[in-house]
C-alpha cells in the first residue's frame, strides 16, 4: 500500500492558480477561456477581433460563425508566429464551451493556451500483471520535443485534434508512438477522465485527460517511434511511486494519471487521511468560480 | 455500450439544491454544515447552543471542545426525539470539516442531516464475470427500513460510524448484511470515492461514498440478513441499466455508484457527448460556493 501524503505536492502543483491575474474570455454568450493580464497586450492591437473590457475579453460579435471566428483569429495567430512570439504547428484544436457542445471555432494547437481554452487529450496506461506483480509501461519523451523534453510520460498520450473522438485518438497514438497494432489498441478500456485547472506561467491550463488502460500481452513489446518517444521502460508500480515522490522525472500531468491508476488498482487506501484530497485533485472544476 | 443521455436525469437529481435556502453552519472557524431556513426554528429555542446570525449559524463559542459540543448538541437532539421531531438511533457519526481532519464533535446519526454535515459511507459493488458476461449483485432493502424501504440497493452499503475506517466498515457490513466471511470481504478492492451534494427536502446532503468492488467467486452466494436486506438478486449489467433508465426501483444514490461502475468497466464511452457530465456528477464539490 502506498502512502498518499508524499503525492500531495503534485496535486497542489496541478491545481494552483492566481485567480486575480485572469479575466474570462467570451465567444458570444459562451465562456470560452481565461486570459492572463500579461497576455492582454497580445490582443490589444486587434480591436476588430478582440474587445477588451476591464473585466472580460470578448470576441468581436461581428464574428458570428465558427468559420469567421477561425479565420479572424488565425490571421492574428499568424502574425504572432511571424513575430516569433509563438511556434507554428500544423494541428487544429476545437474550441468548446464544454465537452459535447458544438465547436465555437477552431484554433491552432499552441495558440489555444493563450486563451485558456479547454483542451482535451488521451492518456493510455500500459501495464502487465504477472506473478511478480504489476508493472507499468512508461514512455521517455524525445529530447527534441518542444515541451518537457526527456521527461518520463504515461505509456501513450496525445492531444485531441479537431473533430476526432477520444477512442480514435487513442488508437492513432498507440500506433504512432508505440507501434501497437490497432487490434491490440482497441482492447484498451476507457476507465474515466481527469480534469485539472492550473496556472502555467501566464496561461491557465484547463485540461481533460480521457484515461485508458491497456493490459499488454507479455509478448507485445512497444516500439518507440524515436520522434516523440525515445524509449519505453517497464517498471514495477513501486518504482513508479518512488520516482514520483523522489524525483521530477515525470511530465507534470502524468502524476495525476498515475495517481488515478493507483487509486483504481487499490495501491492507495480510503483509510488514508489524504485519500480524498488526491481524488479531488483528479476531478477539478474547469470553471473556477474565483474568476468571475 | 450504454448511452449516457438517459442517465443524466439521475445526475441532475443528485446535484440539485436551492442555494438561497441555506445558511452555513460554523463550529469555531470550521465550516461544519449548511442549514435550511426552515430548520432554523428548531435551533432558535437554544441560544446557549446555537447562535443565529442573519447569514450564518454558529455553535456557541463557549463549547470549545469536541466533548462539550457533543454533550450540548445531544441534549438538544434528545429534546427533538422526545418531541417526536426525530427518530432515536443508537449510532454516532463524526462531524468533520473535511476527510482526514480531527472530529469537531460527534452527533447522533439522523441528526447530522439537520445541519447538512458531511457524511461518509461505503458502497460495495459485488459482481461475477463469466462467459455470459458481467452480472451484478444488488440488494433489495427490507420493507421495514426507515429510509427507502423495498428499494434496490448496491450489493452492500453502510454509513461510517464514529471512528471507523472505511475498510473496516466495508468488512463489517459485508458480514452483517450479506454474511460474506471476512476473508472474502477483504479481497474487495477500494477503487475510488463518489461525492455528491444535493437537497433532500429541507436538508443538504453532502455525502462521500467510498467505493469498493468485490468479485464474488461463483460458489459464494450472499445470504440476506432479513433485517436490513430482504433479498439479493444477480442481474446482468444490461438489465441494471434498463432498470435505472426505466424505473425508480433503485435508491437514489445507488445510481451514482452504478454509473461509476459502468464508467470503470467501460460500459460507457468517452466518445459519448455526455460522458464528462456523468463523471462530473460523481465528483461534486461538497462546499458549494453558491452558499457563502
Amino acid at each position: 500500500m502506498f502512502s498518499a501524503a508524499p503525492l500531495l505536492p503534485h496535486i497542489r502543483y496541478m491545481s494552483a492558480f492566481e485567480a486575480t491575474q485572469f479575466v474570462p474570455f467570451y465567444i458570444g454568450q459562451q465562456l470560452a477561456g481565461y486570459i492572463h493580464h500579461e497576455q492582454l497586450g497580445w490582443l490589444q492591437p486587434y480591436p476588430e477581433v478582440f474587445q477588451l473590457g476591464g473585466k472580460r475579453v470578448e470576441l468581436h460579435p461581428r464574428l458570428a460563425s465558427p468559420e469567421l471566428r477561425t479565420l479572424a483569429v488565425q490571421a492574428v495567430v499568424e502574425e504572432w508566429v511571424a513575430a516569433g512570439m509563438l511556434k507554428k504547428r500544423e494541428e487544429w484544436y476545437d474550441v468548446l464551451s464544454h465537452w459535447g457542445a458544438p465547436p465555437l471555432m477552431r484554433i491552432m494547437r499552441g495558440a489555444h493556451r493563450i486563451f485558456g481554452m479547454l483542451s482535451f487529450g488521451v492518456h493510455v496506461t500500459g501495464y502487465q500483471h504477472n506473478e511478480q506483480g504489476l508493472k507499468l509501461w512508461v514512455g521517455e519523451r524525445s529530447k527534441e520535443k518542444m515541451t518537457y523534453p526527456g521527461k518520463l510520460d504515461t505509456f501513450v498520450a496525445g492531444g485531441r485534434s479537431s473533430g476526432l473522438l477520444p477512442t480514435r485518438v487513442m488508437v492513432k497514438e498507440c500506433g504512432e508512438e508505440a507501434h501497437i497494432p490497432p487490434e491490440i489498441a482497441k482492447t484498451a478500456r476507457a476507465v474515466g477522465a481527469i480534469t485539472y485547472c492550473r496556472q502555467l506561467q501566464s496561461t491557465l491550463e484547463r485540461d481533460t485527460m480521457f484515461v485508458f488502460e491497456l493490459k499488454l500481452p507479455g509478448d507485445c513489446l512497444p516500439v518507440p517511434d524515436q520522434v516523440e518517444v525515445a524509449d519505453f521502460h517497464c517498471l514495477p508500480a513501486e518504482e513508479i511511486y518512488h520516482l514520483m515522490v523522489h524525483s521530477r522525472k515525470f511530465k507534470d500531468n502524468c502524476h495525476l494519471v498515475l495517481i488515478d491508476f493507483f487509486i483504481r488498482h487499490a495501491f492507495l487506501s480510503p483509510d488514508d487521511p489524504h485519500y480524498l484530497t488526491l481524488l479531488r485533485g483528479l476531478h477539478q472544476s474547469l470553471f473556477p468560480p474565483q474568476i468571475s
